[in-house]
């Protein structure tokens, strides 16, 4: 039993230690767990029912704007992935080689994908002739591999799994509209599914995808006040149709390069809800991605009561799933109720319900939401026709909740204003806030001496909507602004 | 424009070439292309459609039979798959090997993925103290590799998409139950989803996966009397389990090794589907798995009906949606009606609905299905509101059709009786019979030469159900039958 040694005590609290706290929930929540391959996890059943809620989300979004999923081959040569410079440069460092197969050294290794720009735009040039066969909007739910040094479940490991988009397009004009409707789909998916309201912008040219003309992010704030790039998409020019040679005739007879975009968001996604809703009672999962939303638990004391329990719980888990609530019961009735509710509150279950032989005599059950409303009591007796109608309406709530939690967090470590040095940028991010927004002369050598001096870099240069309303007017490495800029330091 | 030569082309009739008919069809219905990766295959949209439509299916049957969903490493430290040793013989000459990473050559290599026994029991071993903690019932959705010398798309890539489902049991029993519960729900969406009847049994032992006790398979009759292995379910035994420490505390306090089984079906059932209802005209998809169920064609004589006309298909397509059929529109109007009836036929989109002037004037629309029914006209002009309002039906019916015109061809298809000989039996074969049941003294040497002197190998120890009902009594090779088999050829 010494594996299960402490599942009952607390975890680090978040103001001690937000890594250790980090580690300790996504574990003991059975979010996922090491695996005995060097950099890989393994993602458990709760943990994995979150990402396939978010796939689905985000699957039917694509759908909706016009994608298509297809699968391209997990391997690619060794010279594909060579034949972009920035790209290669980029990501040969991380580079998972399979030299061997079948028995033989091959002739050409193969790397496993660490992202698919360059056998999936080799395969356009196969299938695009002229403009009628563009634009292509194709997607893949895979897995990637980049051999990191340092990783952590779910934010970082050597494996993991995403979704990439790849387009190709007639013109720059509509593929740059293709990467800012993606940019718009994943936030919008953010705030709505996750809960997790990013700010959105621009990425500096240092913090550019390898290959891309243009990188676009969302970026959300953690609760430890570090940042988050959940999700990139790129307008990436002609620069890979120009080495695989994906040309098309133009409805003016001409032969041009098309222009791609590629897009992702990752199993890293589930590693940002645990830091954007988590406590020091473990994982809070929004409603919305909840694998179970409802669980209902029968306390009986004995086992004449049991039968009679077990019965009702089932029938209120009927009801629910009738309404289009997922819910399930917990009978396991060899464990204490206390430690079946401790079991889903450390997984983030949105809402318990408790039966006892009491509750069915009266006709009641006892609602708890995993999070406490800001006002009223956490517990409610509720009669259970009232408790099961009302059970859809409590859900959005607390998902709404959570999502209007994020973002007055995020809005209260922010700083907007005037920076006037990279010393005050440094004491400002020392003193706990997050996200610092100041002007920028657009000049490299300030953001890496800012880097340097405060380990921040650059988010965003923030899309319209998140701009202040009077923008700064000094750079924070001195002279004028040209832009405004979101710095913090970042996973 | 070269590449698109021969689309109006007619394909290789099944008669005189199947194999190459297949090749032709899975391309231009575009299913599937070929990749610059040795043996690796694209599926493209269309085929991957398909293949969603599968997981939903089977994906849905998995949950109500209480399975979950997980994810485990791509990659397995060598030192795991050599452990079973049974089970490292079967894999080790497929391997593909990652020998370098990170830019450095790795202690000890990884191999990607061919199954993932080893390394989801030792999780599990990590996972289970006590009989409390069983079962566990697990899939994963996941690519794997096979360094196959000869592929082809879908039926054998090197690379290819899968399920594998592994649990772990209390007891041998349970276990046994299990692969029989996976069996079952594998024939039924078989026929249900794929209109794809296979017969089930119990692979003999030349035939078993390497490192289980017993292998059920389903097998499936294609046009060409070939059989196509379109599932299989394993009761592993201990095997495993001892060579990973996968122990647990019994009721009764002893230490006992788990019992398990594994299961899986591929991207190879995409290929089974063509082969089962695709004709000389191309692919044909059964309706529930059809990404696009009907195609409305609007058919203009000019520019000025082209408005009215696309306005009126669109209207038509939202109706279908509203009913649950999944519609489109093929508004491509710079190609003739023609080739967008051509586009579809090839890919098999079970229905087709043409809209030209003289059909909106009437109110009608003409429907046109992928497949004729057996006796009754193709094509019909039918009133528009009762094209619409019956098509979820009929979509269902053409589902019916299908899978009752392959039970019947299978059952065409398949001899049954005494087998006096092995020569007798490749006659058989030769003269195009697919299955021939015969009786079978159970001793391997015979299996060996029946395969070797037909190429036909047992394809199951068929389940009770499949029997017949007169079972024979001589063995084919000779001397009395202890149990009735099928033998096939086989891909």
């Amino acid at each position: 039993m010494s594996k299960r040694k402490g599942r009952r005590k607390g975890f680090t609290p978040r103001s001690e230690d937000f890594s250790a706290w980090y580690n300790e929930v996504v574990q003991q929540a059975e979010l996922a767990d090491y695996s005995p391959v060097r950099g890989s996890m393994v993602i458990r059943p709760w943990g994995y029912g979150i990402w396939e809620n978010m796939q689905r989300a985000l699957d039917d979004m694509f759908k909706a704007t016009g994608h298509q999923n297809a699968y391209f081959p997990l391997l690619i040569p060794m010279s594909f992935i060579e034949r972009e410079k920035e790209h290669v440069a980029g990501f040969k460092p991380e580079l998972a080689v399979v030299t061997h197969a079948g028995g033989k050294k091959l002739e050409e290794p193969y790397v496993v994908r660490p992202t698919s720009e360059t056998i999936i735009y080799a395969m356009y040039a196969k299938w695009v002739q002229s403009y009628r066969d563009l634009p292509i909007l194709l997607n893949q739910w895979c897995n990637v591999m980049r051999w990191e040094l340092r990783t952590r479940l779910f934010l970082r490991t050597a494996e993991f799994l995403w979704q990439e988009g790849h387009t190709a397009h007639a013109s720059a004009d509509e593929a740059e509209a293709e990467a800012r409707t993606i940019l718009a789909v994943y936030r919008t998916f953010m705030e709505d599914w996750i809960a997790m309201p990013p700010v959105t912008g621009l990425k500096s040219e240092s913090e550019r995808f390898a290959g891309a003309v243009r990188s676009y992010a969302c970026e959300a704030l953690m609760q430890d006040g570090r940042a988050l790039q959940a999700g990139t998409s790129h307008m990436l020019g002609q620069n890979f149709a120009r080495q695989f040679g994906l040309t098309f005739q133009s409805e003016e007879g001409r032969e041009e390069y098309a222009w791609n975009t590629s897009w992702g968001v990752s199993t890293r996604l589930v590693g940002g809800m645990v830091m954007t809703h988590g406590d020091d009672g473990g994982v809070v999962v929004p409603p919305r991605l909840a694998p179970t939303q409802v669980m209902v638990v029968p306390i009986a004391r004995n086992d004449d009561q049991q039968a009679m329990l077990v019965e009702k719980a089932a029938a209120i888990v009927a009801e629910l799933e009738q309404r289009g609530v997922r819910a399930a019961m917990d009978d396991r009735m060899h464990l204490s109720p206390g430690a079946r509710f401790f079991d889903w509150e450390r997984k983030g279950l949105p809402v318990r319900v408790e039966i006892g032989p009491r509750d069915v005599d009266r006709g009641e059950v006892v609602v708890v939401p995993r999070v406490t409303a800001e006002s009223g009591p956490r517990k409610e007796a509720l009669p259970e026709g009232q408790a099961v109608a009302e059970m859809a309406d409590r859900l959005e709530r607390l998902q709404t909740r959570l999502c209007e939690t994020a973002r007055a967090r995020r809005e209260a470590d922010t700083h907007r204003g005037e920076v006037s040095s990279v010393d005050e940028l440094g004491e400002l991010l020392d003193g706990g806030v997050g996200f610092v927004y100041s002007g920028w002369s657009g000049d490299p050598s300030i953001e890496a001496r800012v880097k340097d001096a405060t380990r921040a870099t650059i988010r965003v240069i923030p899309s319209e909507e998140f701009r202040s309303a009077t923008p700064p007017t000094r750079c924070v490495g001195g002279g004028p602004a040209q832009m405004e800029v979101v710095w913090a330091r970042a996973y």
